[in-house]
């Protein structure tokens, strides 16, 4: 018999900061994933990991500086790795807390590759701001090394090129283990981003945004549900405004009308309500939910949450 | 139709040291493993990870040193890490030399936790070499750290607690995918060890030899045979001696009275033995073959390597 199919995305809230943070933040998360395991949901989450690879890439490029037989680490190598740390922190805990409530569903991440096309626009013009803020200098040495940085209302941060997903490449993998009732951590950070060049997936300088990977991972899952977890309980119509108005359904049409009047933040919730279009395109029976982390059990209940149906 | 099932171990030597020798030497591995995939066996692979979690320890402890406010990495974090750098290398050039080769057989890696015994004589008894060689006063620094060390005759090596692996907490998911005859990366650096305390799965500072888990990994999977790949083509009597002698093959039964005799090198060829002994006794009809990864092609038509049977 299969469960209810759903895609889950987690945002930074979800992780935290730093090491100790995170191993805080994955057990709340935890237990949030475990009341939709107990729902008797099928789970394939992904996740961000700007935060985290950011981290990795500045540890890495200390050891550089020290040792200098040490090659310097690739993007695609730090995002690998923090694929491994979020991953195994969310596997460890989820597991934990299923263990705790006495359930016995296999938990794994699998490590997930995500092809894109070095031509995308994104690469020549790098809009994915990662990482902590910086001071000005700090983002001049950054732009002597051949990278970008932005200038943000509470400093500098560094951005990169975040082309669009074309294929995972592990979805086999994960098909398999979604379809065998399991649940799957998978394109971690958005996936690794690989340019295919004759037969060669070559790592790319870039991130995969981890809301578009969800949507694209919902509609080749062909998922029941898409669910986006962020902090704040329902996506809204003239957010932060005197008029602010919770969105409690929209269609796709709806959506992309909103999207059209620049109802919605470019660099947080367009994202989401983008992947919520693509996988309802592919799955026109399907719903996609976006709330807050913390409301998650209360989503079983369709208590709250935007709903967005095709 | 069920491939021949192959559990194939990598140490070192298939991975190399640095980030640019490992994406070299991997290419390397990938052939010989094509070779494996295309004589129509399914593998799950395992691989060692002393340079890198060194590595990645290395650069966590010089990130610390630098921004305070990042908490330390453990050695379970630093484990994960690995298991998703080298998982990635692996699988991505494997997954390219099979696209090469006009092979669609999906590749993937399952981050693995491994359950220890927190009452191991290994945690009284530290004994596992890991990283690389250090000076005196850099071992001097690793004991006022609450680390070990160990003097060998090239310098210095930090030594850590090597515990017997319990289980292998994401089994199911190795098993689902080696029975979907898929190409697996699984226990990657022996699996991130864990101890079991009421439910919860804590981290332990440790590391579990790669020989050892994979002996488990085989007679879980109940797998037709378990090939450890290294640097000699054979098991040898007398090594290194004027009658040094290869074995060609040998019973379970002989290879414990060759322990007896102290035939086999501690750190490096008894892990590899009592690895086979492990599988054998819980898949008797099994066969362990210990040779160089340079033989790989050779072992298909068993030309080369030491055979050993129950």
């Amino acid at each position: 018999m299969n469960k209810k199919k759903v895609v889950v995305a987690l945002g930074h809230d979800a992780l935290g900061y730093t090491i100790s943070e995170q191993l805080d933040a994955v057990k709340n998360t935890a237990k949030a994933l475990a009341d939709l395991v107990e729902a008797d949901y099928q789970l394939t989450i992904t996740h961000s990991n700007g935060r985290q690879v950011s981290m990795i890439h500045k540890a890495m490029t200390e050891l550089r500086r020290i040792y200098i037989d040490y090659t310097p680490a690739p993007m695609c190598v730090c995002s690998a790795m923090s694929q491994g740390y979020v991953g195994y922190d969310i596997q460890n805990s989820l597991k934990s807390e299923l263990l705790s409530r006495g359930i016995s569903v296999p938990v794994s991440t699998i490590l997930t590759q995500v092809t894109v096309d070095p031509y995308d626009e994104a690469f020549y013009d790098p809009k994915k701001a990662i990482g902590r803020y910086m001071s000005k200098e700090d983002a001049e040495l950054e732009v002597t090394k051949g990278n970008y940085v932005k200038k943000e209302a509470e400093g500098y941060r560094r951005i990169v090129a975040a082309p669009k997903p074309i294929d995972i490449v592990e979805i086999d993998a994960i098909k398999t283990l979604s379809d065998a009732n399991q649940v799957v951590i998978a394109c971690g950070g958005g996936g690794i981003p690989v340019i295919e060049q004759k037969h060669i997936l070559k790592g790319a300088s870039a991130v995969i945004e981890k809301d578009s990977i969800a949507g694209k991972l919902a509609a080749d899952l062909k998922a029941d549900e898409l669910l986006i977890l962020t902090s704040v309980d329902y996506v809204y119509l003239n957010y932060g405004k005197e008029n602010e108005t919770p969105i409690k359904s929209m269609t796709v049409s709806e959506a992309k009308s909103y999207i059209a009047q620049e109802q919605f933040g470019e660099t947080d919730m367009l994202p989401k309500i983008l992947a919520a279009i693509t996988y309802l395109e592919a799955v026109p029976t399907g719903k996609a939910i976006i709330t807050s982390l913390d409301k998650t059990s209360d989503v079983i209940n369709e208590r709250v949450g935007t709903v967005i149906t095709a």
